[in-house]
């Protein structure tokens, strides 16, 4: 019997460059232009994600709840994001990702307003634990 | 009542390549050719941002001084700074983002150069914090 | 006569966004799409590498087994991973790259499903020491 | 009178995905595919910089010797290095840079074999420096 692993990665991590393009070229859903944001719960605990979206003319959105079992990938599209808002495209916004276990997130996005599709990736930025305390606010809800 | 928040992020941030591609393909200003900082100001507290930019054969130009609300995204195309001066296009440059409470910052270039865009991002490298005495020459001005 | 070098990098690496785009244009193999994780082993010793692939729906698949000899380059397709299964192309995963030695890894996917190819990179997320212990499950195996 | 700056950033960094696309579409040099490093050095002393050059298949070329004044930005295309060699296009690569200051690095790939260029870019892997001693093996000559 192995011990039950906690997992890898950090608890709280940024996006900082959202933008749901807001026109797209090819078949949809798999080219439409979206922005996603992809996260492993590598250890043996379900993890609960909490996603609040920053604007630069408004209080932030969310939390959006997300679940993700133990062992699993979990690419999630901001555009489908419902509840409690949907998130409007062609809108700068950033993200504060949160888990109660550690994750991976990388932020990426798929661009097709134009004729071939443009894409952009990066590691989320992980904050690291001293840095939570009192953080972020509001997101002792949901 | 919660307590304020200092916000996440680091005080220091570094592009190392900046440049905004000279000539752009479709619809102004979105489709426009840009190099951007995207930056997120999670705390409590109106963040007051600083940019210099660093060039190859010059001194560098700035502190371009910017403010983000708290709790605020903040995206900033450097084609759009102005005032010391403005950055040129088609010219390789790096910039130091320096900010009196944390943030995070993102580098995104759209270029549309060729008929369809490309993207590229990356999140910014973070300073820590023992490397910011005395540093960046010049920024205490602004 | 110098001493044995032990690389540089860590020996727990996180890729977060894996996709293999499901089609294809150009001349294969060099335009077909891809997933692909680039390795450098600096060191003086040779690196055993697993790849750990997680899914949405299932369990883990893996480990892969790759080896990198002493100071040398190795890029690897995840397409091109057959042992112990293929991975499937159209279908959201996550990677944990483990090496008992040193190594550093980045993510790069080429998508040329439409006319001109997309390309994204992103150094992975490299997994501090301190997390390893009893971790990932099941990549004691292999 | 302000103190000397050491600059920011590290002393050794890693790109970990080097390839030159072997062919180019539009106007040269500027849409010529390349590898490129970004390099800033932010500090008040001069960097000298060597770029080691890692293969699949045969020991690692340079150092490659490059200069940084100080508060200068450096962009360096890999397709232009030359002395001691030239590094092949179409070939899978790794780098390793190291500083005699702190300085930061970013990848950047412009890719034109397509029709429209595709771009990606990431911030280097930052060699922390207690991993310093004893690497890397031969830099010590140039």
């Amino acid at each position: 019997m192995r011990p039950r692993s906690a997992g890898v990665g950090a608890t709280t991590w940024v996006v900082a460059d959202g933008y749901i393009p807001p026109r797209s070229s090819g078949p949809e859903p798999e080219m439409t232009s979206h922005d996603s944001i992809c996260m492993l719960n590598a250890g043996d605990t379900g993890a609960r994600v909490l996603v609040r979206v920053y604007f630069t003319d408004r209080e932030p959105a969310g939390p959006f709840v997300l679940s993700i079992p133990a062992r699993r990938a979990f690419h999630q599209r901001i555009n489908d994001l419902h509840d409690p808002e949907r998130i409007p495209v062609g809108t700068d916004y950033c993200l504060v990702v949160t888990s109660d276990v550690p994750i991976v997130v990388q932020h990426t996005r798929l661009d097709s307003r134009q004729e071939a599709n443009a894409l952009m990736s990066t590691i989320a930025f992980p904050v690291s634990p001293q840095e939570l305390p009192g953080f972020p606010p509001g997101l002792s809800r949901g």
